[in-house]
C-alpha cells in the first residue's frame, strides 16, 4: 500500500505553524508497511489542493489530508475531495447532533457556519473528534482509492488517527501491528544502529526503527501481525535479544521516560528523594514533577546556585568551597549528604558543573559536570564531560543524574531477591 | 518571485526526524515577499527527487533543497541537480582545504568518501558551512531560475540560511529586511489578531504576522528596505502603534524571553532573586538559570512540593496548611515571605496549585493556582484559573509568576524616575 500525505494551511507555507502532524502520521504508517513516497504542503487554495491530490491520487493508493476542515470560508478540503470524488456534500445527522450537543456543552452559541462541519461527501466513513468540533472523513472511490479527511490542530489530529484511521488501515493491509518502545541511555545512536545492524537489516517481521532524542535513543520494535498475542510472540524474542547485547542500558521497553521510571522505582521500593541542584538549577526536581503523583517520593529540591546558598541550605563546608570549588567531587557530594540529611530522605542527589557558555577555564572547562548520589550507607560521585551547548548540557547531566539513581535503585532489588 | 521547498530524507518520510527546516526557511521567506505555494518531501531517491525537482522548477523560480549533501551513497542532491542543469560535479579547491581542516581540528581520519562534500555543478556559488563538514551551493540555470542546495541538520542549515541564502535572496529580490519581534504576555493570539485588524489588513509595508506559542504571542513586524536605517523608519512607528494600544502587556520588542527581559531587569536594578516552588517544581527557577549569567541575580531556589518541606525550609506556619490548605492564598504568601527571609534576597516568588491531572476537588478544581511576590514593603498574591494538561498548566504559571516579578520591577523603576 502507498500513501500520501497532503498537508492543507497557508499557516503552514508561512512557517506560523510546525508540521508535527505529518511526522506523527508518517512515524505510525511506516511499521504497517505503508509505503510514503510523498509529503506535500498545499496552501487554503482550491485550485492547487486539487492538483496536489489528483497527483496524489495517480501515485498512491491513499491520500491523508489534515487541515481545512475548520467552519471558515477558507477551510475547502471536503469540498475540493468531494468535487473530485464526483460525490455531493450530504448532512449527516448524528454528527450534526454530537456538534449542537458539543456547543451546549461549552455554552458557546453555534452559528451557520458551523453546519459545514457536519457535511460530508455522500458514502463517507465519519471519524470522531474527540477533542474539538470538525469530525474526520474517508471517501472511498470507485477504483478503491481513498482520501482520509483529517483536521489540521495536532491534538485532534494525534488520537483520530490512532484511533479511526490505523484500526481502517490495517483492516486494508490485512493485518494489525504490535509495538515495543525500548528507550535507552548509554550510548549514541549510530552505536545503537551499528550493534544491532544484523537485526535491523535482517528481519522485516518485525521492523525495528531507531529515533534520537537529545541523549537518549528511543527503539522501535513494530510485528505485522493478525492478534495482539500473535504480536508480542514476534516482538519480544527481539526486545530479549536487543536487552541480552545491551543490559540495563535499556531502561523501559514500553515507551516511558526516565523520571517515570526512576519515579516508578521509588514508589515501588518506598523510597523517598531529596534534590539539590547547581548546574541545573531545578531541572531535575522539575523533570520529576512532570510526572503525576510525585508527592509520594519527592521529599524537597533545593536550588543551591550560589555558594552562599550551599552553605546555608546544605551545610557544604566553606573549607570545601575554597580548596576544590564549587564545581568539584567534593562539593557534589556534601551537596548530596546535605540534602539527605536536611531533607530527611532516603536518597539525595546532586549536581554541580559549568553549563557555559561562560564560566569555563582550562582546568574546569565548559562541559565538567559532578553529579553525586547519597544513600544510607554511601554516596557516589561521577564526573561527566559533556558536549553541546547550555540547554543540552543541562539537559544530559539531568539524565545522567536520573539514570545513576536508576541503577542504584535496581541493585537494591537485586540485593533484595 | 516564488520559491518551493524540497526536503530529502527518507527519514523524514520515516517520521524518524520532525522538519524543523521547512518551517525555519518559510517563516524567513514570507516576510521577504517570496511565495511559497508548495512545501514537498520526498525519500533518498533519485528518480523520485528529479520528478520534484522539475515540477518545482516549472511552477516556482527558486528551488530550495535541504538535506543529501552528506558523504554517504544516499546523499544524491548534488547529482540530481548537476544532471538536471547539464553541468558536471567538480572538485572546489578551496571547500576541499576547509573539509581538510575541519578534519584535522576534529582528529578525524578523512576517508575518500568525504572528498564528495567538496563537490559543486561547475560555477555554482558555495556557501560555507561553520557548523558541519558539507558546504551548501547555488547553482543558477540560463534560463534565471535557481536551485539552493542546503545541508538538512537544522543546526547547520539555520545558520547558513540567515548568512549565505538570505543575502542572496534579498539581491535577487531587490530590497533587504528588518524584523522586530514583539513579545506578549496577557493576551491570545485570536484577541491580539483581531484588535490589530486595521493594521495586519491595511499594510504591505512593514507586514505583522502572529505566531503563537503555549501562553504567549509573538509579532513579527517586518519591512522591506534598501538600509537598516529605512527599515527602522519603516518598523517602529508601527511597533509603537502597537504598544500604545497593547501598553505593557509588550514585554520585548527584540524577541527576548519573558526570563531574559526578567533577569535583565534584575541585573540593571542590582536587585536578588529567591524562588519557591510547589506545583512549579523548580521550573521557575530552571528558566531563570537557563539565561545565562544568572548567578548574579539568583541567590537560590526550594522545591517544596511537600507540607513538611514548606514548613522546614521556608517556616511555612503549620495552621495556616491545616486551615487553608497548600494551594490558597495564605500558604503561597508565606512560602513568598517565608523565601525572601531565608535567603536574604531583595525578592522572592512562590507558586502553589494543582496541575492535574489528579488532586481536583470542586472547591479546589485542576488549574486553580496562586502565585505570589514578596518584595521590601509588600506582598502581591494572584489567583490563577489556568486551563490544559500538567505540562501547560505548570508552564503558564511560570510565565504568570515571571511577569508578576516584571511588572514589579518595572513599577520601581517609574516611581525611580
Amino acid at each position: 500500500m502507498i500513501a500520501e500525505l497532503i498537508s492543507v494551511g497557508t499557516e503552514l507555507l508561512m512557517g506560523q505553524v510546525l508540521n508535527t502532524d505529518a511526522q506523527f502520521m508518517a512515524k505510525e504508517l511506516a511499521p504497517l508497511g505503508v509505503n510514503v513516497y510523498h509529503q506535500v504542503t498545499v496552501g487554503d487554495n482550491p485550485g492547487r489542493l486539487k492538483d496536489a491530490l489528483t497527483q496524489a491520487l495517480s501515485r498512491a493508493d491513499v491520500a491523508i489530508l489534515s487541515g481545512g476542515l475548520g467552519p471558515t470560508g477558507d477551510d475547502l478540503t471536503k469540498e475540493t475531495v468531494a468535487e473530485l470524488f464526483h460525490k455531493e456534500l450530504v448532512m449527516d445527522e448524528a454528527a450534526l447532533e454530537t456538534l449542537k450537543a458539543r456547543f451546549r456543552a461549552f455554552g458557546r452559541e453555534m452559528t451557520p457556519n458551523n453546519l459545514k462541519q457536519a457535511m460530508f461527501p455522500v458514502g463517507s466513513i465519519i471519524l470522531p473528534n474527540e477533542k474539538g468540533t470538525a469530525p474526520g472523513c474517508i471517501v472511498e472511490g470507485e477504483d478503491g482509492k481513498a482520501c482520509i479527511l483529517l483536521p489540521g490542530p495536532p491534538r485532534e489530529l494525534f488520537p483520530m488517527f490512532t484511533d479511526s484511521v490505523m484500526p481502517y488501515l490495517e483492516k486494508r493491509a490485512g493485518h494489525k501491528l504490535y509495538t515495543r518502545e525500548l528507550r535507552i541511555f548509554g550510548k549514541g545512536e549510530s552505536s545503537v544502529e551499528y550493534e544491532l545492524r544484523d537485526l535491523i537489516e535482517g528481519q522485516t517481521n518485525p521492523t525495528i526503527a531507531p529515533y534520537a532524542k537529545t541523549g537518549e535513543v528511543t527503539l522501535r520494535v513494530t510485528a505485522r501481525c493478525q492478534t495482539p498475542e500473535e504480536g508480542e510472540g514476534i516482538v519480544m524474542p527481539v526486545v530479549r535479544e536487543i536487552i541480552s547485547r545491551f543490559g540495563d542500558i535499556v531502561y523501559s521497553i514500553e515507551g516511558e521516560e526516565l523520571a517515570e521510571v526512576v519515579a516508578k522505582l521509588l514508589v515501588e521500593r518506598d523510597r523517598t528523594l531529596g534534590v539539590a541542584e547547581s548546574c541545573t538549577g531545578g531541572m531535575v526536581a522539575s523533570t520529576l514533577v512532570d510526572v503525576p503523583g510525585c508527592s509520594e517520593f519527592l521529599m524537597e529540591g533545593a536550588v543551591t546556585y550560589s555558594d552562599a546558598a550551599k552553605m546555608r541550605r546544605l551545610g557544604v563546608n566553606v573549607h570545601t568551597l575554597r580548596q576544590f570549588g564549587a564545581v568539584s567531587a567534593e562539593t557534589a557530594k556534601e551537596m548530596a549528604v546535605g540534602m539527605r540529611r536536611t531533607s530527611g530522605a532516603d536518597y539525595a542527589i546532586a549536581t554541580t558543573g559549568i553549563a557555559g557558555p561562560d564560566g569555563g577555564t582550562k582546568e574546569k572547562p565548559v562541559g565538567l559536570v559532578y553529579i553525586a548520589l547519597a544513600g544510607e550507607h554511601t554516596v557516589q560521585v561521577k564526573e561527566l564531560h559533556l558536549t553541546g551547548d547550555r540547554a543540552r548540557i543541562r539537559h544530559t547531566t539531568v539524565l545522567n543524574v536520573l539514570d545513576l539513581l536508576r541503577r542504584e535503585l535496581l541493585k537494591k532489588t537485586e540485593e533484595a531477591e
